[in-house]
């Protein structure tokens, strides 16, 4: 019996919002390892916004040309070595990387790095101690800068990067206000995650719930998602407030580009707004590796996953998300997790 | 004969574009000073386009209350002392002051600083040598952070702050491209402050003249307008652009709050915002005569002042400036020249 490769092919590109039609489920034969690689086998497969434009034509905006149609979707991904013809990579190891959405890879040993499953569930190398977890760690701390007392928002305040924001900000004294969509996210920000308060985006009247919940103003916006949950809180920022701008999901599906927030509020209050990407911060991963670890073992960082089970079922998974369809950091199970040794 | 003081006061709050019914000008007596002030005679008057702001119900973005109805127009002015009760003031003594827009006023010395009339004619302490120079030099040096050979871009190019900073951008080794409106100001912008290239916010594509203006991106963009310009110039903003924000103008006579531009390439590019406002950073002011002058006294620091006659005509002269119609520095001659010691 042969095992076949499993694959999720970009098959056209999206108008809007994508489709299940967008994205194709082939298989093919699991690739043989060239001298210098090893093959590995995914077990869980990352789902995050930025991959929307990774569908798009062209380069994307850390610099690497997007999939062509009939590439594997590009994606981070948690694997076990199970052959390999590189001495730094034993049969047995779990590796993080980004081998896309397959089932089988093969790959040399740039761009992996070996997690050790004793620390924590391997998932989480996906998750709150991997790229979302640094996202929240540089864009809080290195541009937001908050300081104990001041006033932090974070939107999408319960998905993979907002939350680990919303707990760091905690534990650096600040008051923390989250912003999502379902009662039942906002719910868990305040019980489980610790926020101050939760606003749903979906508010009859989101500036008032803001500013209810924002009595003295903003300090620090860590944004996920653009759109109008920005434009009512800059309408409630202070003097030198800190804007790290981490995505525009709101935008992500639109056809042309929406106009954005009146910029008024950061001339009068002498506020930064700052993009950033990950990728360029990566220096900081040994700091957030070592904070974000004891933290999490000193129980003052929680993680909610959400699983879906089966790669073939990635595709309406990711069109959920990009809807917030999802509680916590979206995960696919590819593959069984590799035996404890 | 009794000599009579002119004021100029705001009559009513204006909505969208001023009108000469907001203002009202009176005659009253000229003041007494009273013990520790003095009796300045005011010579000139600076019109500001954030004086705008300054008329509506509230308290202004400096954080004072702005006038109410029937009190004197605020504004920046340069004032001969003509008799003191303080002996830091002289009779002779030229000041530089905010007394606003009337023919007499008294004060203390808080707030004034005198100026020397053999280093440069005293209206460029409301110029090149005032805040109008002290905005573009913070804004640009301090936020901008400028590199030889990056391409800096300005708007409002042949404005008073606006010109100073292509210069000082020229200086510093810089392409610079700046955006004005009539063909008349860009051409002066390019021969006689020597920017590598101005384009018109009227071109009929502003995006292609901007881009045939800036081969290489924009690394800079110093930000007086904010509108379709600030659009443009996102579109072509290169990786780690800053954008220093000094002004708004194109809404400021706006009835309601227009939206934004589009805030995708902030992201992408990990760019900077920087809202700022120039009486945050006195502290700079030292620095800024010491460099500013050196570059007046080498000729590298041209200025073009747009002189108007007599205080009564200040409030039509301040609604053209909302218009764009002044070309160069917008200074009111209020009074003669003080006499030569």
């Amino acid at each position: 019996m042969t095992t076949m490769n499993r694959r999720v092919l970009l098959r056209r590109r999206p108008v809007g919002e994508p489709t299940p039609d967008d994205f194709e489920v082939v298989e093919s034969p699991v690739p043989e390892p060239a001298a210098g690689q090893a093959l590995l086998r995914t077990v869980w497969l990352s789902l995050d916004p930025y991959m929307r434009g990774r569908m798009d034509e062209g380069i994307s905006y850390t610099g690497t040309p997007n999939p062509a149609l009939g590439d594997v979707m590009v994606g981070g991904t948690v694997s076990e070595v199970i052959a390999s013809n590189h001495r730094d990579l034993a049969v047995g190891d779990v590796v993080v990387g980004a081998q896309g959405w397959q089932a089988y890879a093969v790959a040399g040993p740039r761009g992996l790095r070996k997690i050790d499953p004793g620390v924590a569930p391997i998932s989480t190398a996906l998750g709150v101690l991997g790229m979302p977890g640094l996202t929240a760690y540089v864009g809080l701390l290195d541009i937001g800068q908050p300081r104990p007392g001041e006033t932090v928002v974070v939107s999408a305040a319960t998905g993979a990067v907002g939350a680990v924001v919303g707990q760091i900000a905690k534990i650096k004294g600040c008051r923390v206000v989250g912003v999502a969509g379902a009662q039942a996210k906002c719910d868990y920000a305040v019980k489980e995650l610790g926020l101050d308060a939760c606003v749903s985006h979906r508010a009859p009247n989101l500036d008032s719930a803001l500013r209810a919940a924002c009595p003295d103003g903003i300090d620090v916006y860590f944004d996920n998602v653009g759109g109008a949950v920005l434009a009512a809180v800059l309408r409630l920022i202070n003097r030198n407030a800190r804007i790290p701008l981490c995505g525009l999901i709101s935008e992500y599906n639109a056809r042309e580009r929406p106009a954005g927030p009146n910029l008024r509020p950061i001339l009068t209050q002498r506020a930064l707004v700052k993009g950033f990407i990950v990728g360029d911060h990566t220096d900081r991963m040994a700091d957030f590796l070592r904070d974000g670890s004891a933290w999490l073992r000193e129980g003052r960082l929680r993680y909610r996953e959400d699983v879906v089970e089966g790669l073939e079922r990635a595709p309406e998974a990711f069109i959920g998300l990009l809807r917030g369809a999802n509680f916590g950091k979206l995960l696919v199970r590819v593959g069984p997790e590799p035996a404890r040794r």
